[in-house]
């Protein structure tokens, strides 16, 4: 059995799964004995991009971490990784997230760069090793850059990200514009699934000081089919915070044809969300224009209140 | 003023004094705006290598760090870092130790990767962006490396750190082995210093789990000279375990010559040494035959007792 598996986050998004099987397929041409695994379903999207470059998924992890090597891609909180992550030693890690929540007893190679996309630093690496880029794994990654600045709109995308997708659409040969939109459009179509399914979907815990927050987010191209059951939307999200604690949850419905998004905010925490974003909450809810990204709009005005 | 300070740890050691004038030359090389500060003195070790190749020290941090961007060498961890770190924004980081007690707030730049010294991964840097290494550049990162790997005699130490400091003594035109050894000589002189001077000149502490733990080193040529005023040193360290309340304080006595080190631990936490080290005390004391690096070989045992 192979000693080293690399992984992304829970609720997996298409970097993250994208990120573990270009890492996969890096150390294995470095000659290292690697597999690379998944923390959770694979989303529409993503197995759009799967089925459209012919890769399978990595298969689900279901072997204790105690005693094994891991590589982490596309994110570092342990709160977001494996329960059992603390059992493991990580050697390497290569992410575009805030270092929070993460620790090691020894050193390790680790890589964070400022970057919209991990693919877009897996890409380096590929060429400071003169390693070549197969069509497929160009796929992957593009797949991944397309998915993370959905489309370069979002105010996480640098030009690095941009020339790099574009780099990767020539060895792909894809029209970015073309399969990017229809990859998001098959990721984005929210009717008809559960609010549990979507409260799930891509959604990941944040401690900010004493405070435990939990921030899901869904693209879609019409926040009216959202909108439309939100009345159970919060009810399953009042019956989250009350089963796992949380003291803010926020439900960031990005329209990804407009870029602007809609959230859902609830828990004690919940005027915290109107203070970051000076806005008001009508029925819990309130317009944020302009915000995409989670990580870059969201995230760092709840933790400039709640983490200090 | 300079919006952004380069540092490396508390206590600096050559390393980290080397890292930031280098870092802060490559930065400057980029066109950015900074500036390389310290945290404390300057080792004799350091001076010997700064007026061989005629530089200067970096001026002492003087500033609070609110509102201003930082960048970390050669340490993560904010209890060796400065004491107001958190007011700052880290916006890059260079090092090459487990990282541990570390988080931001917003997505950065790090790159840590398991080498000996952090001036072998800055000479990387300077590759990769075809900048060119100066002469006394290329002096103070091989004075870091030997410094960081004892003349590459510590297990930290890796292949790539020997390329690296052989390569940069032809550009800095010295010999490694006359030149290293009058280097760490120059450094391990503890003949009349005082108790309290060698028990801070390279002295770090760490979380572990709830214990703290203090770990102090000093390279030296005789072990003997130590050990004549252990009553002395022992009494100062336990004033400083009251004072500061750390659990267990480790001072490690390392001959250079032999490669090997003695230890005086005291503390609460004492016996984890012994368990650690499957030794045992005589008069808080004990040898460590092959032991020279705190980073490997002795951080982890005890972390692996204490941390857990």
């Amino acid at each position: 059995m192979v000693n080293t598996f690399i992984f992304g986050h829970k609720n997996p998004d298409t970097d993250t799964i994208a990120s573990a099987l270009v890492m996969q397929d890096f150390q294995t041409q470095l000659g290292n004995d690697v597999q690379a695994v998944r923390l959770g379903d694979v989303s529409d999207e993503t197995q759009y991009a799967l089925d459209y470059f012919k890769v399978d998924a990595p298969s689900l992890l279901d072997t204790p971490l105690a005693g094994k090597e891991v590589i982490l891609v596309d994110h570092n909180e342990f709160q977001q990784s494996a329960d059992d992550i603390t059992d493991a030693t990580i050697t390497m890690v290569v992410d575009h997230h805030r270092i929070s929540n993460f620790e090691t007893g020894s050193p390790l190679y680790y890589r964070a760069e400022p970057v919209g996309c991990t693919t877009t630093i897996l890409k380096k690496m590929y060429e400071e090793h003169n390693i070549e880029i197969k069509p497929e794994i160009a796929g992957l990654m593009l797949s991944a850059i397309i998915s993370d600045t959905l489309l370069f709109k979002s105010p996480t995308c640098t030009e690095q990200d941009i020339k790099a997708c574009e780099a990767l659409a020539d060895i792909a040969k894809v029209d970015l514009n073309e399969y990017g939109l229809e990859m998001l459009k098959a990721g984005a179509s929210v009717k008809g699934k559960s609010p549990e399914f979507l409260l799930n979907m891509d959604a990941k815990s944040f401690n900010m000081n004493d405070k435990v927050v939990r921030i899901a987010q869904v693209n879609t191209v019409d926040v009216n089919e959202v909108l439309d059951i939100q009345e159970e939307v919060k009810n399953v999200i009042n019956k989250i915070i009350a089963e796992e604690k949380y003291d803010l949850f926020v439900f960031v419905i990005t329209d990804i044809l407009n870029s602007d998004s809609t959230v859902i905010a609830l828990g004690s925490e919940q005027q915290a969300v109107e203070k970051a974003f000076n806005t008001q909450l009508e029925n819990d809810i309130a317009v944020l224009p302009g915000v995409v990204s989670r990580k870059k709009q969201v995230v760092p005005p709840i933790d400039e209140l709640l983490g200090k």
